[in-house]
């Protein structure tokens, strides 16, 4: 059985999110739709991250296992076709060896947070940002950020029902920038580490907000870090600005 | 009659466009209805720019007169109140003198036109862009592009609908950024003149991806200009990628 590697790009917004489930749409069932349109099914494919409702990805990566030999960029043109019209695309697809793994082979994530503070409805992004209504300061918010980097207990910013293991994680990078707006500010959040606890960056860009809006103070972010407490934690913020951006592996399947 | 100014936000894809028509849903015609909520009507305003149906805005300006003193930002808020849920926001607003004209008065308009060259379809971007599936030489769509700046008879270029009086415009910018894409190629092209003639920004860029997909040479650009003859120019492209980005005054009102 052939595996292939698959980098996939969705609009989060229809969907329950990434995982299968019986009677709700989810990014999943519409790719292992696709899949059984050209080798009958059932599929199974894993993801490299498991986006919760309403959250977008650029650069997801899945694996599949087909019976024949595709060439790979004809089968990314067959899933696309089938895809059709869900707002989801194979953007690329690579051969990959029978025990590459999308979820486990993977070494990096990156997330990517849009967050607009402006007074303004978003017409143009509505469901594609955060949006807060009073401005934020920028600095500010890194200097909160700066004390979540590095290996911690993140008990304070996991979901109740998170599943991992461990509340241990190795955050690589938790960067503010604030990018040209042509009204009020906006703001781009990059996000990167090895894996990481559900609901983890939206419970980082949720307290950063208090921070950047002034209500928290930023040493407060190291308190609430090391309460390891999940009550300790800011409000977890809207799914509608986050994107899965990129997935690193050891060797680079799409190049 | 106190006279106001209003910068504005939209997404053009429900609209047949800015202008005002009967039984057809329009820009204009929902800022008008909104504002008779809280003035009663009938309200004529002016813009700037009058978008074609699927043209956007994160720049567009309009005038409007009403009996009432009000405070600007209240003004504002009040409108968008009124406009929900049409994707249409005031981002700005400012009392102007009363011979002020959104129209007459600018001095320059900028448009940024969001173009993809990719295969898979636009999961997220979509209405928001134009898509064309083959690779483009950013260098050869500039070459091409400067044979178009400065002063010239625009008539090949001009819709044959165009109202303008005379097909003389100076282009002061049409410049071919190439951004960073996550997958494919991404170039935002940047446009700057006093004035447009009808669909001109769309011929420059239906031409010019001509030119950069290696279907014309750069120099058939010029020879295309001086032909003077609307069946010279290359096709016109869709208008979902079109972004009426900023409108100059002499002094701004915003400020």
């Amino acid at each position: 059985m052939p595996r292939y590697a698959m980098k996939i790009e969705y609009d989060g917004t229809p969907f329950s999110g990434w995982q299968r489930q019986v009677d709700r749409p989810s990014v999943q069932g519409a790719i292992e739709s696709a899949l059984a349109k050209i080798q009958p099914g059932p599929h199974t494919i894993g993801a490299a991250g498991r986006t919760d409702a309403g959250v977008h990805a650029v650069g997801q990566v899945a694996h599949c296992d087909l019976t024949r030999d595709w060439d790979p960029f004809r089968l990314s043109e067959a899933v696309n076709y089938h895809l059709k019209p869900l707002p989801v695309a194979i953007t690329d697809c690579a051969r990959v060896d029978d025990d590459w793994h999308a979820r486990f082979t993977a070494t990096e994530r990156r997330y990517l947070f849009r967050l607009a503070a402006r007074r303004a409805p978003l017409a143009l992004d509505a469901g594609r940002m955060w949006q807060v209504k009073l401005p934020l300061d920028a600095a500010a918010m890194q200097e909160g950020a700066d004390h979540l980097l590095g290996l911690h207990d993140f008990t304070t910013f996991r979901a109740a029902m998170c599943q991992a293991d461990s509340p241990l994680r190795t955050l690589d990078e938790l960067r503010v920038e604030e990018v040209p707006a042509h009204t009020g500010q906006m703001f781009h959040i990059h996000v990167r580490a090895r894996s990481f606890l559900h609901n983890q960056v939206r419970s980082f860009v949720g307290t950063l907000e208090r921070v950047g809006s002034g209500h928290w103070q930023p040493e407060q972010v190291k308190t609430a870090l090391e309460a390891r407490d999940r009550t300790a934690c800011g409000p977890v913020c809207p799914p509608q600005g986050l994107y899965l951006a990129a997935v690193t592996y050891p060797d680079d399947p799409f190049v």
